[in-house]
C-alpha cells in the first residue's frame, strides 16, 4: 500500500508518496506561513490532492514539529508554529477528497521511524535515534515499537539534564543535553574558544572571515578535516557529550543501536570516534554486556516524509 | 492460573504461590549462600517442590538481582551472587518434578511489574518505578509492557549520570543517580553534615548514640518527623534528586506515573513533597503537558515474588 | 592632605576632592565618549583644573574599569573603553597644571578600598569586597594592603569558576562566578523561571508588564519583599551562590569580613540571610575557626572617587 | 643567623639547623606518638637541645600540620595530632634552655616559604605553592609576604570547591579541589577506571599484582612513562584539574608563578604539560595578561624544616 507523508516545516511543507519499501515515488513542496495555521492546512490539502490524482494511497501521515496528542489527531503545542490544541488531522480531512486514515506524528519520531524501518536500523529492534541539528531531537524504539509516551511527548531527549547549573536552555531550564550536543552548541563553543583562547582559533576565524559571529558548523568541520587542533577538539567535545549522554539513555533502555542524524554527521570519524569513546567510557557495566553500535543515519531531509507515511499505514 | 514466584536474595530466598489477582496464597523461605550457586538451585527446587504439593501452578518465575539473558533463561552477571552466564532456569528445571515454564527476571523488574499490575500502577500504561534502597533500582513500563532492552539489562536507572565529576559509584563511574538518590546517599549526606555543620547535627548525633558512623535512614526520618531542621533538609535534598532525575526520564519516556518504592517511603510527605517539587521544577515543557503522578509503592518486600510469578505466566 | 579621585565610566566621569576622612568636599561630572580616549583625558583634566582652583590637593587617583599596569600609570586593557596599553596618568599630566602624583587604579579595587578605609571594613585587616552588579567585581585586602597581583589584575573574582560546564560567560569560559552571582544572573534566572515554571511567575510577570524581557532586579526584590515565593527563592539562590563562592575564597585567604556591594543590597536580609547560610554551609573547618562577618557596603556610587583619591595619596 | 626548623609529622619529627641561605647544616629525627602531645613537646626539646650544643641559633620555627593561631604561638586544631588550642611554643620553651624566639607555622606554609625563598620562587614576589600529596596543600605569597589570613588558616587551597555536588571530602563537603588534584585522587581514579573500563587497565592491574586495591601513584606514573594510554590519560586528568583550579586562584590573586610540589612531580612533563594546558584553557583574559610560569618544586621533604627556620628568624 502506498501512503502519503507530509513534513511540515516552519516556512514550507514537503509532501511525498511512499511505497512499502520506503521509497518516495513522487514529491511536491509548498511554501507556508508559520503564523497562519489555516494556510498550512490548505497547502497540505492542495499537495495531497495533486498527488492522489496520480497515485492510489491508503493513508496519510503528517509530521509536525510539536507535541502530538496521544490519539495522533492533533498538535497540542508547537514552539514555532501557531498550533495550540489544533485538530490537524480533522482540518486536513475537511479539505481533501480522500477517505483514508490521516494521522499526525511528531516529526523527530517520524524521521527516527524511517531510519528504523528503512535505514541504519532496519535490522534492529531497540534503537535510539539522535538528530543533532540546531537542537537535539530524537526517537526511541523499544521492542520494534515507537515510544510515544502516555501523552505523546516522549523522546524529548534534548531536554534530559546533563549538567546541574549548566548552560541555559530556551526551555527555561539549565544543563539540557541539547545545549552540549547540537550543532548550535558546537558553533557557540567555537565562538567562545575564539574569545578565551584566541591564539588557537586563528584558522577558524580565518574561515569565518574574521568575525566569530559568522562561524558555522561546516567551517568547524572543514578546519578539523584540515587538521586544525582546536577544531578537532571542538568536534571531539561535541562527540563526547553525545556519547556520554547516550550512555545514560542506555542505562535506562539498553538499545542495540544508536543512530546519529543531522548535519554534523558530515564530520564522519572526527565525530563518531569521540561519540563511541564517550559512550564506552560512561557505559554502565562495560565488560558485562554487549556495547550498542553507533552509526550515522542513512536518510537525510526526506526521513520525515518516509516515516510519517509508514507510520500512517500501520 | 496460579504461579510460583521466587525472590532470590544474597543470603536467603523467598518463594510464594501467587494467584491471578496478585495475592500470595502460601510462602516459604530458605537460607542460601551467595557463593554457592548450586546450593541456591537446590534451595529453590526444595521450596518449589514443597509448594506444588499443595497448589497446582502453571508457571515459575525466578527474580534475580543481576543481568538476565534476553530469552529469560539465564543470569549473565550478578554483582552479589557468583552467577556468570548461569543457566538458572535449566538448573532449577533439572531439580524439580514439574513441567511448567520457568522464566528468569531481574528482581527490580519483577518488583516494578507487581506494582504495575497489582499496586499503585494498576490503572496506568506508562510508568516508571524507582526503588530507593541501598542503591537505586527501577523498572520501566511502556505501553503496558515491561521494557527489558535488547540484551535484558534495561532499567538500570541508578546508573544514569546526574553530575559530571560527581560522587564516585561502585560501578567505577562518577555522578550516578543512585549516589544522590538512595538510602545510602541519605545516610552518607547526614554523616557528612555532622562533620561539616556540627552545630546543626545535634539531634541526629544523639539518635546515633554520638557516633556518626552509626547514623541510619530511619533515624534521619525520625528526626525529620520531630521537626529537626537538618534532617528535614536532608530528606528534602534526597527528594529533590529523585524528582529532578525523574524529570530527565520523563523527557525521554513521558510516563503518567512514577512510583517510589523502598524504605525511604516511610518519610511520607517529607520525601514526596520535595520529589514532586523537584520533578516539576525540572520537567520540560511544564504547562504544555500533563504532569505525571508521583506515588508511593503499595507493595513491600513481597513485590519480587508477586511480579516474578505474574511475569512467568504471561 | 586632600586628594582628587576620578571615577571613569563608559559615558561619563565623576571627579571629587576627598579629605583624609573619606569625605567628598566637592564634586563635578563630565560626559565622555568611550571610543575617544583623548576626549576622556581632556574631560578629566578639565574637571581637575576646575577643582584645584578651590582646593589644594596632594594627589590624583584615576579609577578605571580595566587592567591597570603594576606601576599604576597605565591601562593595559579595558573591555568597554578603547584603552590598549594606554599611559593614562601621563596623558592626564600633560593636560593639567598641577605637580602632584597621579596614579591609576582599577575601579573595583578603588571602591573596595573606600569600603575598607571608610566603610564596613574600617576595623578590618583582611577583607573581601564583592560588588554584585551587572557582573561580579571585587577587591581583596590582605593584612591591611590592597592585593593588586603581579601584573595588576588580581581580584577578578567574577571569573573564578564555580561550575565546570556551567553558564557561558562573556570572557569565553563557562561557569564563571559572575554568571551565578550578579544582578544579571538574577534577572536571567527570573526570566527562565517565567518560561519553565509559568504558574509560579505570575506576580513577577505582572510587575514586568507581562513581558519577561522587561523583568529587572528591583522588580524581583519588590516581589520578594511582598512575599512572592518564586522571587524569594530567586534571591535566596543568588545569595547562596554568593555565599558558597565566598567560602572558596575564604579557604584561600581567611578574611574576617566579606562586604557585599551593588544594587542587590537593597534586598537586605532576603539576600544576606542566604549569603550567610551559603557561606557557613560550605566553609571549610566550620567549628574549628571563626566565621567571617558578612555585611552590606556602606558606600554607594561614590566609593570609586573616594577609594581612588585615598589610594593616590598613600 | 642560624635558625632551627622543626617539621612535626604524625609519627616522627625532623629537626634541622638552617643557615641564611636555606642550607641545612645538621639534622636529627625523633619518633613520636600523635596521641601524646607532651611526648611530642619532649621530643622537640630533646632534639633542639642536642643541636644547640653544636650550633648557635637565633630562632626556632615549628612547622605543624594544623591551624596555627594568628600570633603564631599555638595550634588551635589539628586533624591528625591531638592538639586543641595547644600553646605549642610555650610548651617547648618550658623544656629547652635557650632564650630565642619560638614561633609556630603551618607546615604547608613553611614548605611553600622555603620554595619561595630558596627554591623555584627565589625570583618571585607573587606565588602560589601547591603540594600535591595525599591531599592538596598550599601556600600563598602576595607581594613577597606569606598570607596567613586573619585567623591563621589561609591557604587551605585543597578545600576550594571545584564541583558542586562533586566527590565527597573528609572535611564533610563535596567537590573539594583535593578530591580531584591529589595523589589520592589519582589512585582512586585509576582504581575506578579498572572497574569501569577493564580492557584499558590491563597494564595498571599487572603492575598492581592483579589487585586494584594495591594500585599506587608511582605505578600509574611508571605505566604512563611506558606509554600506557590509560595511565597517560589519568595523569593528564590530574594535571588538568590542577591547572584549571590554579586558574581560579589566578583570577583572584594574579600570581607570576605556580609551584607544584609533592610526589606526583616525578611524572614530569606527563603531569606539567596538562597542568599548563589546563591553566591556559581556563585563565581569564588570556591574551590580555601575562601567563604565570608553572614549575616543579626544587625542595623535597626538607622544605618544612627550611621554611619554618627561615620564617622564625624574620
Amino acid at each position: 500500500m502506498y501512503a502519503i507523508g507530509v513534513d511540515i516545516g516552519g516556512t514550507k511543507i514537503a509532501v511525498g508518496v511512499v511505497d512499502e519499501g520506503g521509497t518516495i515515488l513522487a514529491q511536491v513542496r509548498r511554501d507556508t506561513d508559520a503564523d497562519d495555521v489555516a494556510n498550512i492546512d490548505r497547502a497540505i490539502a492542495d499537495a495531497v490532492t495533486e498527488l492522489v490524482k496520480e497515485h492510489e494511497v491508503g493513508a496519510i501521515g503528517l509530521a509536525a514539529a510539536g507535541f502530538v496528542s496521544p490519539d495522533r489527531t492533533a498538535v497540542t503545542f508547537a514552539p514555532n508554529i501557531a498550533w495550540r490544541d489544533y485538530p490537524l488531522a480533522q482540518k486536513v480531512r475537511e479539505l481533501v477528497d480522500v477517505d483514508v486514515p490521516i494521522v499526525v506524528e511528531n516529526d523527530a519520531n517520524a524521521a527516527g521511524w524511517a531510519e528504523f524501518r528503512f535505514g541504519a536500523g532496519r535490522d534492529a529492534t531497540d534503537m535510539l535515534m539522535l538528530t543533532v541539528g540546531t537542537g537535539l531531537g530524537g526517537a526511541v524504539i523499544v521492542g520494534g515499537e515507537l515510544v510515544r509516551g502516555k501523552w505523546g511527548v516522549a523522546a524529548e531527549v534534548g531536554h534530559m539534564r546533563m549538567v546541574p547549573g549548566g548552560h541555559y536552555c530556551g526551555c527555561g531550564h539549565e544543563g539540557c543535553w541539547e545545549q552540549y550536543a547540537s550543532g548550535s552548541a558546537l558553533v557557540r563553543d567555537a565562538q567562545h574558544a575564539a574569545v578565551a583562547q584566541p591564539g588557537r582559533a586563528v584558522r577558524l576565524l580565518e574561515l569565518a572571515g574574521g568575525d566569530p559571529e559568522e562561524l558555522n558548523g561546516p567551517q568547524v568541520t572543514r578546519a578539523a578535516q584540515e587538521g586544525d587542533e582546536l577544531a578537532v577538539e571542538l568536534l571531539a567535545n561535541l562527540g563526547r557529550w553525545i556519547g556520554e549522554g547516550a550512555a545514560s539513555v542506555a542505562a535506562l533502555l539498553d538499545p542495540e543501536l544508536i543512530v546519529i542524524g543531522g548535519g554534523v554527521g558530515a564530520a564522519g570519524e572526527l565525530l563518531l570516534g569521540p561519540v563511541r569513546r564517550g559512550y564506552e567510557s560512561q557505559l554502565s557495566a562495560l565488560g558485562h554486556r554487549p556495547v550498542a553500535k553507533i552509526e550515522l543515519a542513512e536518510h537525510g531531509n526526506e526521513a520525515g516524509i518516509v516515516g510519517a507515511a509508514d507510520l500512517a499505514r500501520r
